[in-house]
């Protein structure tokens, strides 16, 4: 249940977590890794919160992946010792990266020969290196058919002593694109069968043993096991959001974000409320849905925190603080002047990262990297 | 010229601002507004910064718009004593309201009847008020054509004795949306044209006097005689960005403002190389062109700052801390792992917000709201 005095204080947009729902959807995925034998290896890029951290501690979790080094000495400083940094290896950075190898397990990611050559010539601690493999979203990775390439890696991996090679790693974010259950499936046997088949060459090329991780949100969401792989690493499962809705990895009432926003006027003749909340509260990101740009779901405020989503009703575009929201006849109606909505983000990443400090419903402050001393 | 060192010391996104070309910004848009006899109400939501706000005042600037209670109460904690917040009155925020009318000269934007029945009812010090006027962009304000209810609001204001009417104000943002300096110079006049309208209407329905405020950057600048108006409030126009510059507001050499970004991986067989910056830094803004998606712009460091922008070459996908640049031939060869690019944003006030802290060319630190105390 919702503090009664909450939504009265609040005056500007103010992120609200339902902490419930964020634990439930931190269990369901510790529950299935560990039914699949894997090990789970959340992304906390999502939350970037070390009391949120503390939360998948009590399911066994002790293993994380962040997008930069900043992310893993924030993390360090709060006791996580085994971070995967999913993020090419950033050879400006490498005072950092010998900074956190003295101190924790440093896992990073390599491509390029470039950076490989920099990293064997700087390292001065022990770091593990997992190789990118590109298995068909073609943002970053080896291409994973470029054996002769990824098999070369690992032996310049190799003859470094303190550089180790632990295996091949693929982040499958065309199921971002998907809008079926089924798609999401299909990329998932593609991707693990991509990887399994350079295992395999690695393997019978003399290579010793060597793990597979997989990564996405909606792949580890909508698949059931995992048993293929050796580690998941999903992000934005913690909080989901409209657009992981629209994909169907998650039911609405997992969604366990949503930004107040007070309703600051109305215009009847198409429909519309202005609300206190835009780009520098949920990010310009945006799900297209019959050609219309949605930038948030609205619900409205309700005892247990917010109501179900109002069909046909959303963020139809956001300016630096205000967003237009296009509403139903019955939420015209009921949306006052001074009330407020709630706008369920498309992606809670990036609205977690721009609002900085999360409110509980309970009104429990949780602060983020960017509060953190 | 660019401090040698400073490109050495970076090794993680940075925003570079050459301070140079944002004073000649500025001093542009303040003769501007003088030869005009108009105010110059800059809006400082595009850089968010008490040092920034300082070279204003060198061009005689003392009246400023921002987009936020919260932004307001900042500048006026760095000594400006007129502000205008540019956002419809939130009745949520009665309570800074006060504290800041109570402090400062206050000025703001009302378009809807239930909030000016609270402010009348709540409000304990004088308050300039501004009707906001829809001229055409319908996001917000009261349609320039129904003077009755702009009258009935100019009545209201006019009974309660703290709040004091100022005049009619519009925000033209349609002009963001076209690409010809003529289609912009048509939207300023039929802009103008529909002000001047509701401002006859309203003096010969017996109000004494009344001033007209317009806004736009691309408006302000590519118009060059603001005479029939009497403040302009641009903000953009102090670092300008790839969308101005679209648009046909600025020329390349007046963008002030560029992410450093280091090169981490490159994919010879796509022409793309994986910087580290993404939407955590630029944010998710784009221009369409040709149906590409642009999400930045690229340059190369060099003595002055940046080179002149390098032509096929542009920040094609964001993730939340990645970015794909598609490059030419020539850059693709250029650009090796360990370098950095200069990426130009597409939507500078965004960018700003998002990274928090400035960088001269000089390598002196400017802070903002968000590391203020």
């Amino acid at each position: 249940m919702i503090e009664m005095d909450l939504l009265k204080r609040i005056t500007a947009p103010t992120l609200l977590l339902n902490k419930d729902r964020a634990v439930k959807n931190i269990e369901r995925m510790a529950a299935k890794a560990q039914r699949s034998g894997v090990r789970f290896r959340p992304h906390f890029k999502t939350h970037q919160s070390a009391e949120i951290g503390e939360w998948f501690k009590d399911f066994g979790v002790r293993s994380i992946t962040v997008s930069s080094l900043d992310m893993a000495g924030y993390f360090a400083r709060n006791d996580w010792r085994d971070i995967t940094v999913a993020f090419p290896v950033n050879i400006r950075e490498m005072d950092k990266i010998n900074q956190l190898a003295n101190r924790i397990q440093l896992n990073l990611l390599i491509e390029s020969k470039d950076a490989l050559k920099y990293l064997r010539q700087h390292v001065t601690s022990p770091v593990q290196l997992w190789i990118k493999i590109d298995t068909g979203y073609k943002r970053t990775g080896i291409p994973w058919d470029r054996s002769d390439e990824i098999f070369q890696i690992v032996e310049e991996i190799n003859q470094a002593p303190l550089l180790n090679f632990s295996g091949i790693i693929t982040h499958s974010g065309h199921t971002y694109k998907t809008s079926t259950k089924d798609a999401v499936k299909e990329i998932y046997r593609d991707t693990v069968s991509k990887m399994k088949q350079v295992r395999e060459l690695l393997l019978s090329a003399g290579i010793d043993s060597l793990e597979i991780s997989i990564g996405d949100t909606p792949s580890c969401s909508i698949v059931e096991d995992f048993s293929e792989v050796d580690e998941i690493r999903p992000g934005n499962f913690v909080f989901y959001d409209v657009m992981q809705l629209a994909i169907g990895s998650c039911a609405e009432e997992d969604i366990a974000v949503a930004v107040v926003c007070p309703v600051v006027a109305k215009h009847e003749d198409r429909n519309e409320i202005v609300i206190y909340g835009g780009a520098v509260h949920l990010s310009k990101d945006f799900i297209l849905e019959n050609g219309r740009k949605i930038f948030g779901r609205i619900a409205l405020p309700q005892a247990t925190g917010w109501s179900s989503l109002i069909p046909d009703c959303y963020a139809s575009s956001l300016s630096q603080e205000h967003g237009i929201v296009t509403a139903s006849d019955a939420l015209f109606d009921e949306a006052k002047t001074g009330d407020v909505l709630m706008v369920l983000p498309v992606h809670s990443c990036l609205t977690a990262n721009l609002m900085k400090v999360y409110h509980t419903l309970q009104d429990q402050k949780i602060n983020t990297i960017h509060n953190s001393n």
